[in-house]
């Protein structure tokens, strides 16, 4: 893509009203634009990075069995009286139809949508399982609304939900899932900071499982065995005894930390609520058990900034990144035969075009963040001085060596 | 895919409480579910008919230049207060925070948040032109809602605006789009009935321009010029003495027809409420020019089951079906190698695994209605019987003959 067409802009100054390090940087570069207090436009360049974030979840979502569909926002408010949630769910947003008087509630979570529509579907153990997942909007009315990407009032979630028979098969999915995630944070660039960590399952189960990564712009506090490369909640530390629910350890490491995924089995808590039942095999009805997994892509993304960026600005993960490359040219026109060149090949690459000066692309490109830049002069010829973004040593190659990062 | 994995189920019987033969349909052979009136939820064959919609329209808004983006459901009211439209625009979701008592507005449209994000990047007519588009959850207080996926409270729509210096690049621009969405529908095997209508064009132009395919089911009436080739949209045929506005034409034939795009020019409707200026080459200020241009993914996909259905089911053009081949086994297993050998040859295959008779599998497979039928049965040996979905005749052929349909 040519820079020069790219409508949004980078900007020298943080921007008012924003207290997180990911906000700043993602408005700053030109990723988003906010809309107000906890809900943010994605720009082009942002909207890049939540495909690829998207890609990532949807290929190991569909790996696990799993089946895409597309749950509405609004949802009526009987089913939250269903389920008992309408008065206790804290960050409802709820409202009213001029015409019909219908009462809606903009979904924060969508359990009281899947399970009155997989009722519908299911009738005996030979339909289960039943694995669904959406990336779709979520609506909370947070309190608060002070760390940019990572709690918004609108935001994209991809949320998964399972369906069983009996609780071995419940049991094996949901390791199935816990490993899928392990794998999208690895294939997000998070891998390495992220744990597995225990918390709270609510009223149907002894634990739930949550997907920390540690940074001191985290709201959670995790206890870190660096034995078993699990963690705690701080919500269930003493439940525990300050240990280890895997070894015992009590030597636990307090680390702050950003909840980027949650899996929870929900059991019969919804199921039962809406008559989610099936005939197993001995003809004796038995409440469908669940279970629910979600990630929030806007969280993941500003997560990945906060842990990935130094004082000039991002550094993208290449399988985040909007583009792999970015082409600076200090001459006019000396960067198009690369550009040409790279694009026919496949690569995604951004082709800074305009008329500023080096000063200002190079400031442009740190802020940005693409992880390889490309530097093309009369200095340079017929070769290329490439950079990765996060390092400080660039040597001069051929096109033929960038080919070759493809 | 194998349907026996497919957790949707088709249903003999027409759905209780909706009119609409798209609705029927669509709930019928399990693409769709009803969440509540005017609110569905996308199931995996629904879904993958949307992608595929969702990806012809994007490969069009790209092709004439436009930035892919995503704007938020949630809007300020004060937005809509500077427009004057908070009082005037008649389907307004309007509610408040609990906790904020921030106002708020569920977007129905963009121009309120799309015109001053975009005055944050613009400054001078070298800024320009801007396009920018997105496919996004629009929400709507419809009175009424009997019509399926026609007219929905809630549904995806692509929004594309556009920004200029002068009005020529806008004329320019919006020939340009209506082009695309001639290509657009006519990809969606709509093209032979859908008209180029001239409508109202509000207070700063002479028209707009509305897409409407002609179909008993539409709510909209337009006045169609064989010769031409363009309608009237009812609202302006007596401002126009009822004469075609291209020849004169006065022998028009009365139609009812479904709106399924819309262009418009906004001129400066929106730009001078929101301070949307550019300093000119003369350096004079100018209030940017718009235009907007809108295609409802659910209506088109709604649509298109209202113009390609028979008594059987859905008869879905090639380029938006769910899967290209539908796979019927007359004697379990005797399917998978013709389906493994086309799935990896690429194509898009449903493959009917499970335990049904032959009657059922007919059944639902003229209710799905995936293009091409193929029939594997001792009787056809090493070879299928296929037959395409809307036509009579099959023939037996090898799998050879398949696969060169790819």
């Amino acid at each position: 893509m040519l820079q020069s067409k790219l409508f949004s802009k980078t900007q020298r100054e943080d921007p008012r009203e924003e207290e997180s390090v990911n906000a700043k940087l993602l408005i700053r570069a030109g990723y988003v634009d906010k809309t107000m207090a906890g809900v943010y436009a994605f720009l082009p360049l942002g909207w890049r990075v939540i495909s690829k974030i998207a890609g990532i979840i949807r290929k190991e979502m569909e790996a696990v069995g799993g089946e895409e569909i597309l749950m509405p926002t609004l949802q009526p408010k009987k089913n939250w009286e269903t389920t008992g949630r309408y008065d206790t769910y804290d960050t409802l947003f709820k409202f009213q139809s001029f015409y019909t008087k219908t009462d809606y509630v903009l979904g924060p979570t969508h359990e009281e949508i899947v399970s009155p529509l997989i009722s519908r579907f299911v009738s005996s153990y030979k339909d289960l399982p039943v694995y669904v997942f959406q990336i779709q909007n979520k609506f909370r009315d947070e309190k608060r609304s002070k760390s940019g990407l990572l709690r918004g009032r609108e935001f994209l979630m991809k949320d998964l939900y399972s369906f069983h028979a009996d609780e071995k098969e419940l049991e094996k999915f949901y390791e199935k899932v816990s490993r899928a995630y392990v794998k999208i944070f690895r294939l997000a660039g998070i891998g390495k900071i992220t744990y597995l960590t225990y918390a709270s399952g609510g009223d149907f189960s002894k634990y739930s499982h949550e997907f920390q990564t540690i940074t001191p712009a985290g709201e959670d506090v995790i206890y870190l065995c660096e034995k078993c490369k699990v963690a705690v909640n701080r919500e269930i530390i003493d439940d525990l005894h300050g240990a280890c629910p895997v070894c015992g350890n009590k030597n636990l490491k307090e680390e702050k930390a950003i909840e980027v995924g949650n899996i929870f089995k929900l059991k019969t808590r919804f199921s039962s609520a809406f008559g989610l039942k099936f005939a197993g095999a001995d003809s004796r009805d038995g409440d469908v058990l669940m279970g629910c997994y979600g990630i929030g892509l806007n969280r993941l993304m500003g997560t990945i900034v906060e842990v990935s960026h130094d004082d000039k600005g991002i550094i993208w993960p290449e399988s985040v990144a909007p583009f792999k490359f970015h082409i600076i040219e200090l001459k006019k026109g000396k960067g198009r035969k690369l550009y040409e060149e790279l694009v026919k090949s496949g690569a995604e690459v951004l082709y800074d075009d305009r008329d500023s000066t080096a000063g200002e692309k190079f400031a442009d490109a740190d802020l940005i963040g693409i992880p390889w830049r490309l530097v093309v002069s009369d200095k340079t010829g017929e070769k290329v001085e490439i950079k990765k973004r996060g390092e400080n040593k660039s040597k001069i190659v051929s096109y033929g060596f960038v080919r070759q990062l493809l």
